[in-house]
């Protein structure tokens, strides 16, 4: 298939007007059950065509007996049935002209069987000769949040919130784990696609796809092993810093490797090679879920610093100090203010306060202006190219974060801003929401995440100047 | 003063009958309102005693001019007052007969002025006269979660569950910290005291006082510099492993120590010298406040593994995968079945599954019986010394938690069991609290932190083993 007409059919596929749903159940004991609630109670605003013989509707939604019976165009055929009818299913989607696959159905290349693999070789020449791109098979399925399509087995993907980082993942349940991270820390995605054993799309194609994805800013991988690691390579130094793209890769470890040949059929590989290539390829290499997470959502929030003098503005010194130890690990430095910055500082903030960078703004908790203040002063300066600004909550400093983000959303940003504002569930939400909507900063769960978050804006800093 | 008349005092101090607060207040500006609000909505069952000459009541309860105006006696006293009139507030609590303070006020040693200090000492050898421990100065306050004892300027503190591990800091924000994180994952706390500056409580007491602390499982240090660091030590060594303590020190950049020093006047000191010390001393020294909850959580909640060899159960292959790397790195194995129970687990589970160690319980989702069987037949096989069970929630697994956590209820453990449960928030947390709280196992938010956990708990058992 050539990749003009895979990428606009990929376009079809995330966009689809109309969604059938091949082996559609109203049977909670099926997979085709929670795919039709995914994509009902998701909110998709399109057509969707329940496709089951034997009854008449599910959710209130008049079935089809077949694709082929269904009157208008279907854009998006979502196929949860046996393995073995797969092959017929897709020649009937060939001649309605569907433009994408989503095929959750498992029992292909996984399995021991040397018959799963026959069976997705020819699914790949069925799906080669219609020209139809294939997301899975053996996967959870995919969700454009964005478009309130979600087209996998698991309803309360929706629950996550839309934003620009789109995840793409060899394995369902780091694809789970990721979404509900995501829910607990409010991080935002614009899509998550699961490749499963992927037929004709693989991390090369997501990658070039998403690359022109007005709704992506930032790309999450998590990567067990590749068939043809070369040709990604080649990928993405065709697109290199385009769009930064993070990669979280497992099978470091002896059982891990073994467990990925048996997983997705692909080798790990040595985990060292990989590394070193990735980062040949401006690809950002990262050692956890966690840090997946956190890199992509301080890449899709905030702009590169320009150096690696950072200041520290914090609302209690404990929390600053952890940070400053994990920045400085990092490659990071402390910078020293100019002396019109720190003179300023002094001036804000009373003699109790530790008044240099680090700078303790706790006994400035009730004085909005001096607060507002020090951070514009940290960010006017030049000797500073970025800021990370720590706040615990603690009833005295309820109105503190309300006190700067509206400064901070005014401010034309040149240079990254990350923090951690952390309260108890429902007290900062709202604020900590505006300023990352706002695109004012990055927001995380810790201060050593919060610092580890720059350490990596520095490192991908690093890695573009180096290539 | 005596140790035993201190840790008989500090009994009273975390146990008291009645509460006095000097420096209560009814304007939401002062640190005395959400000190006297913490008292009142963190459901506090004895008698509280605002004290505030200006005031006829606050919050409903009449105020006393002076402590020594209050019929009863005083347990606790909770010092919200300026600095310099701390000492003639301290000779009126002597008089008083009172049993501990909590003395929130700042301004003493931690200021540049020198008069700081000098109070700091005056103060010192007041308590010291009187036989009263005081936490603090310069503290939120202490928390008894088992007594709904908020004593402390932040009322949130209360919605920190009822737990196992009490915490001891020098820093507030730390505090506040962990205290967050912990309700955001579901730990428990026993007891959170902030040391501040310190007067005649600091570490040493602490530890020794929770060592005998029938509420308290586990300790969980911050610590950012020592005074006397060899006292810390020597106390450690004589109680040491009748209960885990972990300790998380900062101060290991450059600038973190130089912000040790202005924070609480203590010196970092150097990072290794102390890492070397605790480890002699039996403390488990971790490397974030992401660590330190973790470890303790675990500590808490888990028997120690007596050997290295690890099953891994998931319901998915890629955070199994995950999971193996970090308990590698972690120097735990992956254990090798013995004959009988692969031979019972392959007859469990499906062809389709991977039923090697680490073994994929995907394709059993709907299948209790078999999910149990595997799990049971892991626990009884003696060549595996813990266990850790992995599965995100996917809509179709939605019975797997509730399916197996009736037998692990009731299997008496002697084998550690650490797990990631996920789901979105409400789903799985039923049956998580009753697990946890029936000892049944510690749950993590992502499968790497669960296996880091155990390869802490593997870690602890070795420190020990070697002393």
């Amino acid at each position: 298939m050539n990749r003009s007409l895979l990428f606009k059919n990929l376009d079809y596929l995330f966009n689809p007007r109309t969604v059938a749903v091949l082996g559609a159940s109203d049977n909670p004991e099926k997979l085709g059950f929670h795919v039709m609630k995914s994509l009902t109670a998701g909110g998709f605003r399109g057509i969707i065509v329940p496709v089951n013989p034997k009854t008449k509707s599910i959710m209130g939604i008049d079935t089809c007996s077949s694709i082929e019976d269904f009157s208008g165009a279907v854009d998006l055929a979502i196929i949860v049935l046996p393995a073995e009818v797969v092959p017929a299913v897709f020649q009937q989607c060939e001649r309605k002209g569907v433009k994408g696959v989503v095929l959750i159905s498992a029992g292909f290349r996984e399995i021991d069987d040397p018959r799963g693999a026959a069976l997705q070789h020819t699914l790949f020449e069925l799906a080669d000769r219609a020209g139809i791109p294939v997301i899975g098979p053996n996967t959870f399925g995919m969700i454009n949040l964005r478009k309130d399509l979600n087209a996998s087995f698991t309803p309360e993907f929706s629950l996550i919130r839309k934003g620009d980082i789109a995840v793409v993942s060899q394995s369902g349940g780091v694809s789970h784990l990721l979404g509900f991270m995501a829910m607990r820390q409010n991080a935002g995605f614009s899509k998550i696609v699961g490749l499963g054993n992927h037929l004709n799309v693989d991390f090369s194609e997501m990658v070039s796809y998403l690359m022109d994805d007005p709704d992506t800013r930032a790309l999450a991988l998590y990567i067990e092993g590749m068939d043809r690691p070369g040709r990604f390579m080649e990928e993405m130094k065709k697109t290199r810093f385009t769009k930064p793209v993070v990669a979280y890769k497992t099978g470091s470890s002896r059982i891990g490797n073994q467990a990925s040949v048996s997983h997705t059929g692909s080798l790990a590989g040595r985990h060292e090679i990989y590394q070193g290539a990735f980062k040949q390829a401006g690809v950002l290499f990262v050692e956890s879920a966690e840090m997946l997470l956190d890199a992509a959502h301080a890449l899709a929030h905030c702009p590169l610093p320009r150096g690696k003098k950072i200041a520290i503005l914090t609302g209690q010194a404990g929390p600053g100090m952890a940070a400053a130890d994990v920045c400085e690990s990092g490659g990071l430095e402390i910078a020293c203010f100019h002396a019109k910055t720190q003179r300023l500082i002094n001036e804000l903030l009373g003699p109790l306060a530790m008044r240099t960078n680090p700078v303790d703004m706790g006994p400035a908790w009730y004085n909005t202006p001096a607060i507002e203040g020090t951070i514009r002063a940290v960010l006017e300066d030049d000797s500073v190219d970025a800021v990370l600004i720590l706040m615990m909550f603690a009833s005295a400093n309820r109105g503190a974060v309300a006190g700067f983000s509206r400064f901070l959303l005014e401010w034309k940003q040149q240079k990254p801003v990350v923090g951690c504002l952390l309260a108890p569930p429902g007290i900062w939400d709202k604020e900590i929401d505006q300023l990352e909507a706002g695109g004012a900063m990055a927001n995380f769960p810790t201060p050593e995440r919060a610092a580890k978050a720059l350490s990596i804006l520095w490192e991908y800093q690093r890695q573009i100047s180096r290539l």
